[in-house]
């Protein structure tokens, strides 16, 4: 008795059941169609037609059947397993950020196929330089034949995901900008542009390639000149309602009362913002001051602090700020695993010790917890990577269609 | 050409293809066993089979087919609809407080059966009337010939999930205690038994069927002797690496620094905690003086607040330590509602605008964001119907069987 049903809804179903062997693939590596049929429910015949589709279209391919220790005796001839490639299908990434502007790509099988970063000059426009590294990093990879399934840009600013706007990046002096209709302009058409938090996007990286791999919830905390943070639960992102949360660098966090350049007081930034730290080593007075690199201008505080002890001390009082909006976080989201990441890590040797002593003692059933303090192992490409992986979340959920 | 599997391993699947065919029936209502395949996946006589089971077990029935005005027109006969029933399938929940112990039982289709609370007196044990409570109504249950799917006790503290532990409940005076043992030995055997953190599962319970009914991500705060948070996002509730998600009242949010009875200083308890405000109202001086049930404790400095300046005074200054931590938590995780609870209710007029101004005022973004602060409606139930709509949702998970 067939069903009539819309054509949307078939084509629905069937990305939904597609997703579901590209995830069963991605886990588990090369399967027969059999085992694939059993694991996931679906019927054989269904399983057959999707996957023959996914081969032609050069997604999987034929692999070599592994030796499975763990294996029940099978009766009857084993199918043949069929692996993920997909090496010609990427996604990139892109961050833009006040000091410097970085691109990822990668493939399906998760594998980095570009990795490009460059530092900004004062005066240099960030949205400039962030749209021909699009443009060439787009033209590396099609010279490459590889097709792109999606670029995202990561923001340090709150974004309208939906929408593709930056609704405020402070330190980037963006409100409002449609940054997806102004990127999309110069981009070749068909391409498609989401725009993402940093921070956010950096910590699905990190919680998929970087420290905290295998970890869940890692909470990821980032310097650069603002401060944002990232909670990734069971390899998904908590976005929030409006796609804000993580929104902490101007949240009432670590005791300041110090006047922010957003206007308001007590931010958590105007105490373990990059430009604070600076002013706090004594390195600058300007808050606006440009600073290069941000893992570099750390780096150099980082030397001052070992041959002079006033800077060690004002580094003694950033890291007790962060420590304590720490103490609040972990709290709050008791993660498995927090992730310091940005211009905090040249400076680890100062700021872990003082992290991880404040988490033992202030927080409740501290003994019984499983929270531990690493610092990033994926530094300022956490959140291209991140954003490339978010491209490819959407084919593995079925969002976008790879057949 | 049959695959040999384990049977841990088909019982495995079958569990899971059971409890997707429920979350279907609970999402849709009366839905034929055709419509249950296609939506599904599963093969047709994959859903035949499951649904047959649970038929005969009462776990759904024949339903009235349902006019669609949406539906496409179909071909052939369409098939007969099943739906859940299962109102003789129950789970219990169980809320064990300073002041006053609660019992909550809902059927398969979230239909309250059972609703009990009683006020605690000074050198009452909580632990001895929450053990009377659950006797009594598992009594009452099986007398009206339903069957326990499980019980769950919800604690104010911090609870180890799987061990069944609480590790600390500072407000009890608890510290790793085994909860679920000590109940275990008073209950009938076979009785499938779990502890909870209040505010965790009230949080459940206030997304699902209170005050934020259809919101998500939705953070509940609840203020009892202490104060407790949980987060809830799409349905499932964000427990924490430990289960220790939400440990608000220990965080050093609020500006505060009075020391408090954990203890430390600068917790938020100190500032919003019902002690704190029972003080700050000039009610008592002692922290530790038991005040009965919370709610009419608050009921009662809402009315001296009426004739009183200094205690409205008072209750202002509350109210601004609980808005600077709601913002915090605001920033931090962006949630579509924010939900008080517990002793927050009466006190609601002097409490909520303040919240919602600061909120307005000194979140960034403020007005880009879809989040409204309201009320609890489901009150001092909200933890013990939230504890039995966490054993239901390990039916609807495959955790427990039902066939």
């Amino acid at each position: 008795m067939p069903l009539s049903v819309r054509p949307a809804a078939t084509e629905q179903l069937r990305r939904q059941n597609t997703a579901l062997l590209l995830r069963r693939l991605r886990a588990d590596g090369p399967t027969s169609r059999a085992e694939l049929a059993h694991a996931t429910g679906l019927a054989k015949a269904t399983v057959s037609t999707i996957v023959g589709d996914l081969q032609q279209r050069g997604v999987v391919r034929d692999g070599q059947a592994r030796s499975r220790p763990d294996a029940e005796p099978r009766l009857g001839r084993p199918g043949r397993p069929v692996e993920l490639a997909g090496g010609h299908l990427v996604a990139l990434g892109l961050e833009v950020n006040v000091d410097y502007v970085a691109a990822t790509a990668i493939d399906l099988a998760g594998r980095t196929v570009l990795l490009s970063r460059q530092s900004l000059d004062p005066g240099d426009s960030p949205l400039a330089h962030v749209t021909s590294l699009a443009q060439a990093s787009l033209d590396r990879l099609t010279g490459d034949r590889a097709q792109v399934l999606g670029v995202a840009v990561a923001v340090p600013g709150l974004v309208d995901h939906t929408a593709g706007l930056v609704v405020t990046a402070p330190n980037l002096g963006w409100h409002d900008l449609p940054l997806r209709e102004r990127l999309q302009e110069q981009l070749p058409a068909g391409c498609a542009l989401r725009v993402d938090n940093d921070a956010n996007v950096a910590a699905v990286a990190e919680a998929t390639w970087g420290a905290a791999r295998g970890c869940s919830p890692v909470l990821y905390l980032t310097g650069t000149v603002g401060l944002g943070a990232g909670l990734v639960v069971d390899g998904s992102l908590h976005r929030g309602a409006a796609g804000f949360a993580g929104e902490v660098g101007h949240a009432p966090i670590g005791g300041s009362d110090e006047p922010c350049a957003c206007g308001r007081r007590g931010c958590w930034e105007t105490t373990v913002g990059l430009s604070a730290t600076l002013r706090a080593a004594g390195i600058t007075t300007d808050p606006t001051a440009p600073h290069g690199d941000p893992v570099e201008a750390a780096a150099e505080v980082a030397r001052l602090a070992e041959q002079d002890d006033g800077v060690a001390a004002a580094l003694g009082k950033v890291a007790r700020s962060l420590a304590s909006g720490v103490v609040t976080l972990v709290s709050v989201l008791d993660p498995q695993a927090v992730v310091l990441g940005g211009y905090f890590v040249p400076l680890g040797p100062w700021l872990l010790p003082v992290v991880q002593r404040a988490l033992a003692d202030e927080v409740l059933a501290a003994s019984s917890r499983r929270c531990t303090v690493v610092l990033s192992s994926l530094g300022l490409h956490a959140a291209s990577l991140g954003a490339a992986a978010d491209v490819l979340a959407d084919v593995f959920s079925g969002e976008i269609a790879v057949v």
